[in-house]
């Protein structure tokens, strides 16, 4: 019962194979390595993007502050939702690697910046010398609220970006979860719709560590590696990475685990939905669940060594284990590949003090 | 009737004066002149603070900057006022000062923080090493909505600052005209009020172009030299500063201009009040006014030369120049030591549609 | 016979082993994971420094960079020597780290920086304001020319730096191999020579890709922590960077693999200079060797497949492949855990033209 | 008898004179005051650039450190003469200003750099991503060594720069000096010589505190105002630093004190040469000497109230007070606009120990 998130559970047996295959003898490094080739015309393939510049890294953190800094200059803002991974989560990386760039934050419902107001926040940048100017728009799919934008969506916030001139970014930790929520084409949810660069997350769909960067536009690669080569992000065992890739893209692995997650949310969502004083904060369109149940449940369910955090954009109180029995917390449930159809429903079991007879 | 800014104003004839004297022969520079000294001295005796540390320099947005970059580490952020200077004037002065800080926007009437709204924006960051940390609190003093902070409120926003071990930074680009709002002694309004470092505005109340930086716990005294330098802030013929802050603190002269400014301030807002159609947006505590008033006066004003911005936090409609001759547009108007009361008067009855003679 | 690079050779199979077993089941993130606590514990015990404070990251640049930026102020100077990795091999990691330190490049032979440099080279900077101040000194062991610091070297340079109250920072890419040639205890080659800070190596000496920083006083630990979070240089899925590591730490395997490393290339670096026309450029102290042999046998050795680099730290010309047979090129061949002996009589083999019956 | 500094001397009189003109009444700011325009288009005239964008700041650090952060990357290097005031004098600006670029240091005689030793230098750098990449080539005309650069010797470092397509900055805090050594065109010794930025001198011959940075291609005209601006460069009251400028360049003014300049320095260069134990350690191009001479002249000129620096680029021991008699110093005597020659002989006869009847 462990749904702290999606990088808690273990890489994929294929993943892990392809890793150990990779081991053997000796290669080039760096990206050099034959495999890398190999990603990079497997990714074009799959986003049906010939000219894509492609690169590897360890964490999206890196991938999301590289990316960026090559898109915003210092003096410029990036716009993204009030509760993006790069507001909350990165301690400030958007601001170091841009030397100093700032970010706007923008409202909207689930995680998705609401279109007339990224285009308000991006009016009242710009300008005169004495002001941030605008440098580029970043949305997260799916978003942190576990929402996905649909198509339109998605098309309509670049739109904004475009009539400003602003490039888009993708922080897309959990990119294969929306992919197959929305079951369209890599392209149609990214550079079709108007996104120019990807973070297409890697470590939280079942890889041991590697996230991919993609530039719909190689114009800037050759920055984008020099930046990654002087922030130590570039790996010299390069063949490590490119091994879990390779496999991760083969068999349609990638899309496989993506689905299970999501499946299993969706299957957590509904039983804690279905819970007398249970309800869903957010909607649960990917592999995470933002749901309030009663705090007697949430104590049930710690002291039968379940794994999940009490998580609130906005309320505090409900993040607290203090509180009435009856009261509600609010929590977030994440599901990975791994997660099985009987972990979901022992812990529902749980919620509902159902006797259990065995720790999952 | 040039109310623009309080930097379109001249220089007083004491300050200019007395930068004309210190140009007589040779001189020690980069602060090593004697006249240094004795501005240092002045700020101490003024301040109450004999271990003040005092540095010079040439701009409000340096000094911001370089104070804040002194108490905020990068991977932390600066709380400060939604509409503070360093956030929407400085095109990102302190994300470049402090290698990638934030500015975390607190909300509050008038330009002024509510201090249980900084708590709570307190309370959300710092904690675990994925979140942007505690770094220090800015306030503006008179705010950037012509407001000015009572005692008992900098008090407050202090104590919340002590609570989590923040450092707190006045913006004290208007603090001459603050300071004689409140009629209290400058140790009252600074460090006995939890101040930790004070941007002591000169430009705009009468100087040429010079700032003082007050650290009334001189230990980073010695780090804010070294940033000062090698941001190219340190002036080599030093002396002209010296010379223009020596003249200032001499005789009161700070504190009777910026009591003309407000004074000619006071005026001008009891004035527009009084128009049909006006009203004040923030109250008139310094010297500077926001006001409303009908588009068909503006009109008028503009025709007849007056200088000032169209200038609302909140309302982009009150900012344009186009729309019915009924509806309002909102102004900032500031006053300076050299704003007469004629001017204020003149400016007054072309809003009111009087016939004017002359052009101020 | 691939010489190009200790990064070129495989995993040991007991660190890949150690990386499979970790997969199994969930486990907690970002270092919380049990094995990092063992990790530390054993690093602690290894190095006699029961309050040392363990990190661990993906590359020896992060290590390095994030390590220095800890010990070093925006506006002061590392010293080291003119070669060192920090200056040639990382795209300006340091001043990027930093928020712009400056290198200041000492010199000496062999990769070692000399002390009385040292002490010059320190003595030039630092004083007025205007001037770069004194910040840290990094030294390399072993080299970037395949020297190891003898224990009374590093004392020397570490005195140096004591002498003007700088803390020093190991770059230990090559620890093990240093570590091993001199047949002492890691405290001895550490902090009882006075090192403060320690890039403790993985990569190259076995692992997949994870190197240590070892911090002896653990005062800036939680600025280091805030430092690699804000890189992207915190490993959600850390378990597989712990993994790795406890199997190094365990039955000697990091010792053992340097030692063979060693072996490898002192039987190489023999046969070189055995060589009509051979000669070593730098003493073969670890598992690199840098020679020079006629321009001829470099040109077999490419027919046959040999992979190295031609390298000269002074020496342009002896690092092109045009010129005559007879000539000599320079160039720098690295062993690692797993070269065999055979790879290293084969290629002598090739150098010397005999006939060699199939290509490594 | 004040040779510290260029900057220690005062303000020319016409210069002052235009700054109290300047103050009358009310006028735009940053730059927007019409004697801006006219600065602008006076440059353009005196420098045959009709398209040249100029900006007006404080100080030479700053204007240096703005313009090469405009011409190179934060991952590249600055190529400029071992001993330049970028180097030696400014704190690690240019590190600060680029977010972390380097200055690789090239050396030759007299602050000039060596052609083929700055063509080696660029040649070490570049080419793979783990190297500092090439940016910018910086020269110092006149040299910090009190040299000028010929227009051949500039037009063979440019040639350098052109070969690898490296932009040109010249640092011309003595731009006036070497201009009038030369007697040659201001267009001569930049644009058509291969500079593309100039950093105008202006607070060491007879002004105030202003600097022109002085873009030939207006293309980072954009660029370079917004990092001014976040540097807290951009000056409100901007009508002091634009009335100064436009000051010097009326009646040859800047011209006439920099001949003035020069002149009294070498009449200063050829009394100490001619001393028992004088020599010059620097040719006197410019307005600066650097001269050696018995520590006993030293001795009797520091009795006598003399004011310069004991200065040596690379000895040490010339830079000490203490020592016998007969032992030489090193030092830098500099005249400025106001040096007279009752100064400057009043100065060599306390060197000759003539007997001197007042202090100067």
């Amino acid at each position: 019962m462990w749904f702290a998130s999606d990088n808690s559970g273990p890489a994929h047996p294929a993943v892990l194979d392809a890793l150990v295959r990779a081991n053997d003898g000796y290669s080039a490094g760096y990206g050099a390595e034959p495999a890398m080739a190999r990603v990079t015309e497997r990714i074009r393939e799959q986003f049906e993007a010939p000219q894509a510049a492609v690169f590897l890294l360890g964490t999206g953190t890196a991938a999301n502050a590289l990316a960026l800094a090559c898109l915003c200059p210092p003096w410029a803002g990036v716009f993204c939702h009030r509760h993006a991974h790069v507001e909350e989560d990165e301690c400030g990386a958007i601001g170091f690697y841009t030397g100093g760039a700032s970010l706007v934050l923008v409202p909207g419902s689930d995680g998705r910046m609401e279109p007339g107001a990224l285009a308000a926040a991006i009016a009242r940048k710009g300008g005169a010398v004495h002001q941030i100017q605008r440098g580029a728009v970043s949305l997260t799919q799916a978003t942190e609220a576990g929402a996905v934008h649909s198509l339109d969506h998605l098309r309509a916030l670049a739109d904004v970006a475009r009539t400003h001139g602003l490039p888009v970014h993708m922080d897309g930790a959990r990119f294969s979860n929306a992919l197959v929520a929305l079951d369209c084409a890599p392209a149609e949810m990214t550079w079709r719709a108007g996104v120019d660069v990807l973070s297409f997350g890697g470590a939280k769909n079942g890889m041991l560590g590697v996230e991919a960067v993609v530039f719909f536009d190689p114009a800037r690669a050759w920055e984008f590696q020099l930046r990654r080569k002087r922030a130590g992000h570039l790996v010299s065992k390069h063949r490590y990475l490119s091994a879990q890739f390779e496999a991760y893209l083969a068999d349609d692995l990638w899309r496989d685990m993506a689905r299970t997650a999501n499946a299993r949310a969706a299957r957590l969502a509904a039983g804690i939905a279905a819970l007398p004083g249970g309800r869903l904060n957010h909607p649960t369109e990917a592999n995470e669940v933002f749901a309030a149940f009663p705090r007697a449940a949430h104590r049930r369910a710690l002291a039968a060594g379940a794994q999940y955090y009490l998580w609130s954009f906005d309320d505090p109180a409900g993040q607290t284990l203090d509180g009435p029995d009856a009261g509600p917390v609010s929590a977030r449930l994440v599901c990975n590949w791994a997660t099985t159809e009987a972990e979901v429903d022992g812990f529902l079991g749980v919620l509902r003090a159902e006797k259990i007879t065995q720790r999952a």
